[in-house]
């Protein structure tokens, strides 16, 4: 294991950013590479401990591919405290999400393959490969700069681009466990110790998961309608592995365990280890509904993440305490389709139009 | 029931801020008055429920004692949103915590009593009273103004000095239920449904409680020094209603019961309703303890709040991912002394300093 | 005149929020009609004292064409303080930018032109802006809700698509005065009085300005397309009217004048108010470049807002106190080509990454 | 001359706080010491640019007297960003004034006198120094931890217990340069370049400079009651050097100019550096009023930071554009005395009961 602390940044008062990177040198030059980042977003701590756990293992047991893992990934996120919380999901200079500043490699596959088609695949892997670091190492070297997320997100997207396997560890606020997978892939989500999965299309709305699979999977429609069949060569995900300001080693160890189980199916590691065995259910992105608040009021959460939720039945109870008078004091809330809950605000007392719950709506069942 | 919006200031771009005040006129003279307030504090809320179901009691149970009930008792500090949690434990403009911005009434007794220390009890405590309002409104009509915090506390503590009783319900960041109770009234400590009290002495730290029993206590004092006896006239508690961010309507029924038995115990309602028997712990206000984060890192809270932690039992984990080289990753953190937890940060990440947690040392059981 | 106080969201306390909306009737029917709003950004104040002489000024001259006036336009930006200044640019739970959240109107004009496009011009435009607020209505009516900031936007946007003209009054953090003005009416830009001017192309980024012109360039193209000749029917504009947290009674009356004098241009009132003469200086939206902090430090801003700057001319001195040792304590940063900073950070210390200035590159003159 | 990083916390994601300390040893023994620290408010930076210049002076004229020179006095303070301003004054956790954290040394100067009060002046001198020091050093020895500002404020008090001057430099927000200087050393506002002085009475509120001066001033009077004529040994002043947020090299070299005059006045420098000639007005602090917005609304302040101010002139003008209709969208607001205002608030909108401006009542003229 190698340690490394990579320069993302610099602070006002001078202190520099770093952030660890814990590197493992396969044993078999055959085996996939990985790369696994945590905490990207300030609040969400778990996955250092995922990370953590990832790290004893592959202490005890040498890998067969390289391994490069990220905790910690956003020091100036995870630093950010306001009142007893962790302000990290957006910066608080600009307002800009964390994890929406990587870049859109929008390759001219008309040029480029042109020039490169005709490689054999591992070759053509290579300089594609070769072409979205350089991408990144150009947007850092912009003359005009780069904003200070940019820094970051690309800082992580070139290390993330190295890697055959991408897995970027967030959490929710109040939130049952589940998976953001890309639809080329969606027989890896019976992998992961997480019951619920989110199908997403080809596309790039600024994440590290599509900001990796994206231009993979553009490549290979693009050779697929140039007559060449060319699998998606990548694969990422991103994990949402329960609440957030909340870290717990027994529950990080059961997660690790379900990485591991994707990983030995991926035959990066040497070891057997199965999936554990659970109903898994999935929706396609665009069926991941948000819920905003009608009115403002107090809230009595009442639908527990992960828990379905039949039309009708009681989403939450609205309290309105300036209307006990009009006796208008109570309003339960419900929605008009079953749904699956999968996370719903952090705080109990809301604006009009808070994004109250995540839901899954027209969701069906993943087979095992 | 009435209903007043009481004007308590305005914000920037021209609103009006109103809280809403209800009163119900008791049935009988000879009973005590009550107030109470909920949500001082911006992301405490649980108060308001158990205001909610107040006020459906005594609609149903006409009281004995005037009552007056302040929910949503600072809408500035409950309005102020940062990231998905409530910034509502300080002015967000001055840093000045919203429960400290009471007035320190300060009475020159020596000169008071003089003049009314021969009347009788009745008389001598409507006086004081009345002196103690005035001395609030003198203080809104300075002409250099007061400070948005100061007419907030300035109007609720006019309130608050009208009642014999006073509630102001808190709650922890994550905390289990607990009173502070000044000494002269530890008997009232086994009524409400809270199992930990702490036990304050005199003085006035700028809080509701303090604020409100202080002058009484010493004037109580000062008449004892002077060779009459002079119970203190006045009650009043901080009541901590659990944790933060949560509106549970259950759990505020059984709030709302414990309040109703001390107020049964006072003869302030006609019902005779018992307290819960359980097990009642106490300590001095000195014995309180915080206990400060030695290092920075993540945190995995180990201790409970409401279960007794032994000298040397694991309080927390401490992470340090940026540390699994040297092997101290993670560091396992424990207290010199039986204590009780009794709340400990809302965050799972920590700058040094932080404090960590809040522990009751030297603690005593409470006779039944 | 006459005043409604249009609703707009509700706060988690319960106060409503509503912003004044103040009208004047024209009193010709063929005037066009005008509608204006200020403050959207909180910290953006000086639009409201720019307003208010134009309500004098139309109380004491009646217009020719409906006016609508909308100071204020973003109570709860406004309110939202952050120690001593106004975190008004995004909202503090979501990040989002207040003025990225207006509606994407976005319609299929194949389908409606097809039905419409036969009609004479006054039926054409009338039936498309019908068309426009009806989708701002149906987005408001979404039954899984709108957001705060689309709930706001929608509104304004409902608003000001009834208008013909539509101003939307900005400052810049430490800034000069600038006009973001549609390519296809860079003529408007010399009536106001605003040396600057981004020449916007057609697009659209969330911002009111190209809410409003957008959908009507757009289908002024797709007419052209069909061999109908037609004007683009409506009239945006984004004016920065200098520094934020600034307001200037006498400088609002300056910017008042300018917007009278483009007014009468468009004899939308009787007077003719003539532009006061002044060079004025013009880029394209493209060559409007951000220059981020390649180092982190304390800013002595050199450069003046307004103020052409040669290539290699001093821009900032950046100070690293921690540095003295090292002799690198001053480091003069410069560009690399003739530009016109048109405004720069507000705060003096920055981060690596922070946007330091906006300035305009490959500039030009506006004939007069 | 030395630099020494020394450690004052570490932050959530493991990165450790430092600020830079750089000494100059003094070329004379009986030359008195100095310490000076800048930038404990985190938007107040001006003091390090004067810093910088008395770096650059002391380099090229070595003091007579050892020097300690501490700028960036804060990094956590420094470094936290709410929008495009430093939310620096405050810890963004606690609330807590960065300036209000240092340790009250309250002595037992019964015990202590006893003991010491017979050794002569350099020793006894020498041994309450020592222990001041000391009782630094227990606070943060304390096992139940300090806060996070505690630590560092206890870490800068060290450094200012060891010198015999100390100077804290700061800004107002909106401000012209004014001193805090104590009752017993009023003679040294003539040597600084500030031309208004408050005249701090003996106490501890908290701040550097009381912390500093406060012991040795009981010290001085304690000895003075039992029949010892004994000096305040120790001077120690704050300087507020005009507006926060802003670097301005040219000022900085005025300042430090007037820093020198003072340090040459007391034979810390070898050269003769004669004060600016310049009217000086002074007043008690109990006089330094603060002034709080009657009303709410946007503020067009008209009343210049250190020009004299008559009863009745023009303070602020107050808009309200919620209610032209009523004809009340403009109030002037002016005070009732003769006043100076020496700051005002740093934004244009304020809730009700904002500190508007900060005045000197009842000033006087310093003799020159």
């Amino acid at each position: 294991m190698q340690l490394e602390h990579l320069p993302v940044g610099e602070l006002a008062a001078g202190q520099p950013l770093t952030i660890p990177v814990y590197r493992f040198k396969g044993t078999s030059d055959a085996a996939p590479s990985v790369y696994i980042q945590a905490n990207v977003h300030g609040a969400e701590v778990q996955g250092n401990a995922v990370i953590l756990q990832l790290l004893q293992y592959f202490k005890a047991h040498p890998p067969l591919g390289d391994i490069t893992l990220v905790p910690l990934a956003n020091p100036l996120g995870i630093n950010q405290k306001s009142g007893e919380f962790t302000l990290g999901r957006f910066d608080p200079i600009t307002g800009i999400n964390w994890n929406r500043a990587y870049l859109d490699q929008a390759v001219h596959l008309d040029d480029w393959y042109l020039l490169h088609g005709e490689l054999p695949e591992p070759a053509l892997f290579d300089a594609f490969r070769r072409l979205l670091i350089a991408n990144c190492e150009q947007a850092l070297a912009n003359p005009w700069g780069v904003t200070t997320g940019q820094r970051l997100a690309l800082n992580l997207q070139k290390l993330a681009h190295c890697a055959d396997i991408v897995l970027d560890l967030h959490t929710g606020p109040k939130s049952c466990k589940h998976l953001y997978c890309p639809e080329y892939e969606l027989s890896a989500a019976g992998y992961f110790h997480i019951p619920y999965t989110l199908v997403m299309p080809k596309g790039f709305g600024g994440a590290m998961d599509e900001a990796v699979f994206n231009p993979w999977w553009q490549l290979s429609d693009y050779a697929n309608s140039r007559g060449r069949e060319l699998k998606v060569a990548v694969s990422a995900f991103t994990l949402e592995l329960g609440s957030q300001e909340r870290i717990d080693l027994a529950d990080a160890s059961r997660d690790a365990e379900g990485i591991l189980s994707y990983l030995s199916y991926r035959e990066v590691i040497a070891q057997s280890i199965q999936p554990e065995v659970m109903s898994r259910f999935a929706c396609m992105l665009k069926d991941y509904r948000k819920f905003h608040a009608p009115m403002a009021g107090m809230v009595e959460y009442l639908a527990e993440p992960g828990v379905p939720l039949a039309a009708g039945a009681p989403l939450v109870n609205m309290l309105r305490l300036d209307r006990v008078d009009a006796g208008t004091e109570v309003t339960k809330l419900s929605l008009n389709e079953d749904v699956i809950p999968v996370l719903h605000f952090a705080s109990a007392s809301v604006h009009q139009g808070t994004e109250l719950y995540k839901v899954m709506t027209n969701y069906f069942t993943l087979s095992g």
